[in-house]
């Protein structure tokens, strides 16, 4: 069995089940959540980071972060089938990246919150941020991933950084994104894994 | 011509041009100073989260972050020089994502002096950071990667989160940390790029 760290909110690991799911692996995988808040959790001593998603291997080998992840579950189902070979390798890796960076984005500015009390918020640093997520959220809203045959890290990715700020963002993005709206509702039809790792608030 | 924007400080930055010195690519590039600060720099819309380092291809296209451009970078060169295709890949791709994460720790404290007063900084925040690099040095230390045939992307990491913390924290680490001391004097030795992407303080 496989061991992964991880938390029903956490956006990056929701990519991992979403791509175990997909790719006939989450039998050989036991989800234990991870308390990366917790100094005495074993998390910190399987990756040093203290950052979920981890992934512990048979031989106690640790694999992170979420990109790591997927590509290694690529290759344990035999290789390009959520990650292409092809020329469309690097816009898809690239747009993983995005999403990614849109997550962080997202997590920092709710961190502020969690890390925090109210006087030490900074606006400039909370501006900054959101400036990041509005920014990204234009461009994928100009050009939604096309899901063509295959769902790729790319698509995974976009949908779990959509997931998380209707997570903990109130879904307002969705009034100023219709596309994007339309996208994850074809996303979520073609995965089921998508509904079936939503966290509650 | 490739475009890299980056900026001389920029630790994710020097990963991409220590790759491109190694691979020898950097005579196809231009590497454009790029100021995250400034609304109007136009990284904003060649990299909607507004990040360096952030590639622009010939036909416009761009390519981020550091990951996804020296994966294109070793692509370019042919394949499996930087990044290597066999049973290691996954240990050295994990590799570089513990040095990408300490050096995400490092900046987060930085950004803490930049983008704030100081009556608005927070210590706990700070000691998780703070907590990240150290677990991530201790890991290093008990076992720096081995500088076999090939230098690969791990190793690039490793050395840009070394020298960003000399940079930035008047390299305190070095005092704990001799291996990793002996170990980046051995990197700087076989690869000359590194001392060639030195920033000054």
């Amino acid at each position: 069995m496989l061991t992964l760290r991880s938390s029903p909110a956490s956006p990056f690991g929701r990519k991992v089940k979403i791509a175990a799911y997909l790719l006939g692996l989450m039998d050989r995988i036991e989800v234990v959540n991870a308390d990366t808040t917790d100094p005495n959790d074993s998390l910190r001593r399987q990756n040093p980071l203290g950052k979920i998603p981890t992934l512990v291997l048979e031989d106690g080998t640790t694999l992170y972060d979420s990109r790591v992840i997927l590509e290694y579950f690529d290759h344990l189902a035999g290789g390009g089938r959520i990650l292409p070979n092809g020329a469309e390798r690097f816009t898809v890796l690239a747009r993983q990246a995005l999403a990614d960076g849109i997550m962080d984005a997202a997590l920092l500015q709710v961190y502020e919150g969690r890390y925090r009390p109210a006087e030490k918020h900074e606006e400039k640093w909370l501006a900054l941020q959101a400036g990041k997520v509005e920014r990204g959220l234009a461009a994928l809203e100009a050009a939604p991933p096309a899901l063509g045959e295959r769902i790729n890290v790319g698509h995974i990715a976009v949908a779990c950084a959509l997931g998380y700020l209707d997570l903990r963002f109130a879904g307002r993005w969705r009034a100023d994104h219709p596309k994007l709206v339309a996208w994850l509702d074809t996303f979520a039809a073609r995965v089921p894994a998508f509904e079936k790792t939503k966290a509650t608030p």
